[in-house]
């Protein structure tokens, strides 16, 4: 991972401006979750860094222009650049580090280049679905789970198939490791905003639902409903939601097993991602601490 | 062009998401320049039409970028997509349009697409320069050029050298050209916003002054006045000016002969790119039409 962020240092340097270095390096890395995949299927290599180097600057670029909207000052426990810089700063920093990246991306030919790519524009299709299904409530799993696919899945899915790739390996079993590891990732996420508490998320619980997203355990939850529950929590979308209300949806919840579904669908994602690699036991390590933050 | 025209829309709708293909769909195309470059170095052929209308997906991405700022709520005599769908939708309609564009570049191998990409790194660099600059009033010519370079002329310098690439000419000279054409083409906008009257405009004159744009007449100006009128001139940077400041400056400028100055600078770069590619002399008469714009 030293070299990782070696050559991401190397990149941000050659694009040659101060300000954009000093605001890269200000960024907070996160996990660098899909470095890691990359280096563990293509082994660690400088190629494999660089490749891991390319698709992590990607991923900052898409938080960056993820937090371009009027309340994201926040990322990762610390000021956005949306909110110390302004909007179009943190827009052509995201230019910068996606364009610098497709500029690299290039050298590794043409399958794992439009792997890449096509990842990028799903996902910020995914976004614009996102931002379209928040505006009214949405009942509709099959719906809600391409707009996740899309949004939080497409990127790790490309990761993955181009680190096989590289590797000479079968493209697509890591392919579907990938979709369903950031599939059954983002489904926990949604779980946990609904069952951990303000402390554990740094944001007060149920946010999710504030802003209008309707998650999984929400889908689940509407279906079992009677027609007054249903239009109670319809009367709920997109509201700042008050001790009443939260603690009604969590038993309600709790009766009809909303978020036992949904954890369920993850865990059979999960079982599909291990079995598609069963042969790399660190690939399913990965999944199953994944899988357990939930519990 | 028309085939420009249908291979955007054939890449547009590949995205396969509606929303996105109706926001294209109602995007001002503009002028197309850099679509007529292209073919007019290359030739008409399918290949050519494609790297145009790549071209011009980028460039339409790079404006609704631009427009991520509070006040950008027109673009080309229309509301921007900023102003009717939300900055978040701005920002990821371009990021489909720029990682759709980037995909298909990478089938013309390795050197067209890297000339694309960086030139998006460049222009991007430029939009945060230009940013930082409007901050404080800039005095400094050669920082002005250099951000203008960046912001404006890369793009069409890369169009132009990559269609010389394609079409197996010298890629130089077509760089050359491209880079001054673009380079002389923003100083003739800048000195059109001081001399020509708001109804042509569409806009107030000296609106770019007011954005605290301080563009080549201005930094020509400053040079030319005493102390006093120096102070005048800073003390009205990123103002909003009243009929007596712009009387003032328009004043000064003719006295000191500002304008001509900036307009003999983009007279000179626009002879340079003529000599460039002598033998063209369809890409002459490009450069004798936009400059005469400003007589």
């Amino acid at each position: 991972m030293e070299e990782v962020e070696k050559q991401l240092n190397r990149l941000i340097k050659e694009v040659g401006y101060k300000k954009a270095e000093e605001l890269f390096a200000k960024l907070n890395g996160g996990k660098r979750l899909r470095a890691k995949l990359i280096l563990k299927i293509a082994g660690e290599n400088e190629k494999s860094a660089l490749l891991a180097a390319i698709v992590e600057m990607i991923h900052a670029a898409s938080l960056l222009h993820d937090d371009v909207i009027d309340d994201a000052m926040l990322r990762r426990g610390q000021a956005s650049v949306n909110a110390t810089e302004g909007s179009k700063t943190a827009v052509m920093l995201g230019d910068i580090l996606y364009s610098k990246a497709f500029g690299e991306l290039v050298g590794f030919g043409e399958e794992i280049a439009k792997t890449i790519a096509s990842s990028v524009t799903a996902l910020s299709v995914g976004e614009m679905m996102d931002v379209e299904m928040a505006k009214s409530f949405n009942a509709n799993e099959k719906k809600y789970l391409k707009m996740l696919y899309l949004k939080t899945a497409t990127l790790i899915e490309a990761a993955a198939a181009s680190a096989a790739l590289l590797a000479g390996k079968e493209k697509h079993k890591y392919a579907v490791y990938g979709k369903n590891l950031g599939l059954s990732f983002q489904i926990i996420d949604d779980i946990l905003d609904i069952i951990a508490d303000e402390k554990t998320l740094g944001k007060p619980a149920m946010n999710d639902y504030t802003e209008g997203k309707v998650t999984l355990p929400y889908i689940y939850l509407f279906d079992s409903l009677d027609d007054e529950g249903k239009e109670r929590l319809i009367s709920l979308h997109a509201k700042k939601l008050n001790d009443e209300d939260v603690k009604w949806i969590r038993s309600q919840m709790q009766k009809h097993h909303s978020i036992e579904k949904a954890y369920a669908l993850a865990k059979r994602l999960s079982e599909e991602a291990k079995e598609a690699v069963k042969e790399e036991s660190e690939l399913a390590a990965i999944l199953d601490k994944m899988i357990q933050r939930s519990h």
